[in-house]
């Protein structure tokens, strides 16, 4: 267990949340090696950050990393990492660690895991249910899959990053429930921005409504977290309308897949949709008010 | 202002919110005298309970009582009290105090003070943010709207019933407020009552799921006071699916009236109706959840 606070780690995807785990980890005394990214000026500049080296090629992170760490925005780019013809992690893997904290449909966690294993490799899923902030100062929300004596020996390494990891069970299994999450979390966010973008028609004044909201039946984590910036215009990035987009759309898939009806996920999926198309994608997920309030968009 | 301590009340709707605003005050020493609901069985039973008189008209109750508080059901039943033929609140209310508290539709408490002002009367809007445990401990979250010295007036006897009574504005803001306050509540339900029923086809922890959930963004009031309930089928009426179709209705009659877009209010609108339509409407709301787990109705 203990040996893992030694073992040299790499990181593939050096975006926002990438960049600020790598961060905490160097600073936490772990060997951050090893960084890749597609958009290789990113991988280079936080390589010079943190003295570590900006790899051409996944095998060079494979080389150079026992455990490698992927956030990557998506599927395609998830499935990309682990299935490219000519380069890929799995690539002298044998011994390797891979954590996957990029959020994807669940069943591909089964499908990296059964792959890695299969290049002598383990994997394990670390579903993230925070923001940037978090990242940077270790305090993430951590929903484990895969398996269990995997979890385990990658425990150290997780505390670091996270506050509380939590095994959630076989692979795939914390990606469901992170898709739950976000699904509910972008559907209260959705309804919020409906609440006061239509306060506003009224003439209402908003910080009462704010106010109230918060002491009743409306209050959520959301209103406190997007509440003001949804009144203020503020929608500086924490969590982007299309990642909202693409989660709403993991756990639609699951629904349907289940048979289950979810008029209010479906609904929320086409605001974001609706952002996405309007070009506003990369605001963060409050931007939704920007289509219920009058006088803004849509 | 002291005055309004001694003065009689009578009440009109004595079901489970009024009957508990009504034992309420009488327990705080205001002498409730006059009761009316229009099952006469209903105000008969509390009549005897609190040694009040109830009253086969509505005359009789403003005959009885300088104050009068009125906990109806819906518009219709509101707008009776004011207009019927025959008999009438107004009905030599001169000098009398109408405190409604039904969540009606805004315009309907503009009218009613105009009505109430032409026959000598003030009338105030007492919207409720809570339920019948709050009615029966004097802690419910009121929000009044009308003239600000009719709410000065009313205030001795409304920080009784409320914890800290809230004035918002001119007739009909107060439950402009309320109707956004239910709109967004009845979404998150309804988003909830999705997380958790796709949770539940998906083979996940629901305690766990609820756990992670009260933990991140997906947390909510009605998390708290709805997702043991609909786990467990414990639909026992707080606020019944029937009232949030109806709140939300109002909402939606806002939104069309300003030309506000609310997707989501819409699709939550459209379950409450479903629920009402295969006679689950007396249910609490969180019977929601009926609708999105796998094997119950729908």
């Amino acid at each position: 267990m203990q040996g893992l606070m030694k073992s040299t780690i790499g990181f593939v995807g050096t975006g926002r949340m990438g960049a600020n785990m790598a961060r905490r980890l160097k600073e936490r005394g772990f060997p951050v090696v090893a960084l890749y990214d597609a958009r290789q000026d990113s991988a280079q500049s936080l390589a010079e950050e943190l003295g570590a080296t900006a790899c051409n090629t996944l095998a060079d992170i494979t080389a150079a990393a026992e455990v490698v760490i992927t956030v990557v925005s998506n599927d395609a780019a998830q499935r990309e990492l682990f299935c490219r013809e000519g380069d890929s992690l799995l690539h002298g893997a044998e011994g390797r660690l891979f954590i996957n904290c990029a959020t994807v449909t669940p069943s591909l966690h089964g499908e990296i895991e059964s792959l890695s294993e299969a290049a002598g490799a383990s994997s394990l899923e670390a579903c993230m249910a925070s923001s940037i902030t978090q990242a940077r100062e270790g305090t993430l929300y951590l929903m484990c899959g895969g398996r269990q004596e995997v979890y385990e020996r990658a425990l150290p390494l997780l505390r670091e990053l996270g506050t509380a990891p939590r095994y959630i069970g076989a692979a795939g299994s914390a990606a469901q429930v992170k898709a739950l999450v976000n699904m509910v979390m972008n559907i209260n966010t959705a309804g919020l921005a409906e609440g006061l973008g239509l306060g506003a028609a009224l003439g209402l004044d908003l910080t009462m409504l704010l106010e109230v909201f918060s002491q009743t039946g409306a209050n959520s984590r959301v209103l406190q977290t997007d509440g003001e910036d949804m009144l203020h215009r503020d929608h500086a990035c924490f969590f982007s309308a299309a990642h909202a987009a693409k989660d709403s759309g993991i756990a639609l898939g699951l629904a349907v897949e289940k048979g289950i009806k979810v008029p209010l996920a479906l609904a929320t999926k086409f605001q974001y949709d609706r952002l996405v198309a309007l070009g506003l994608g990369e605001l963060d997920k409050s931007a939704v008010a920007e289509l219920t309030f009058p006088g803004r968009q849509g």
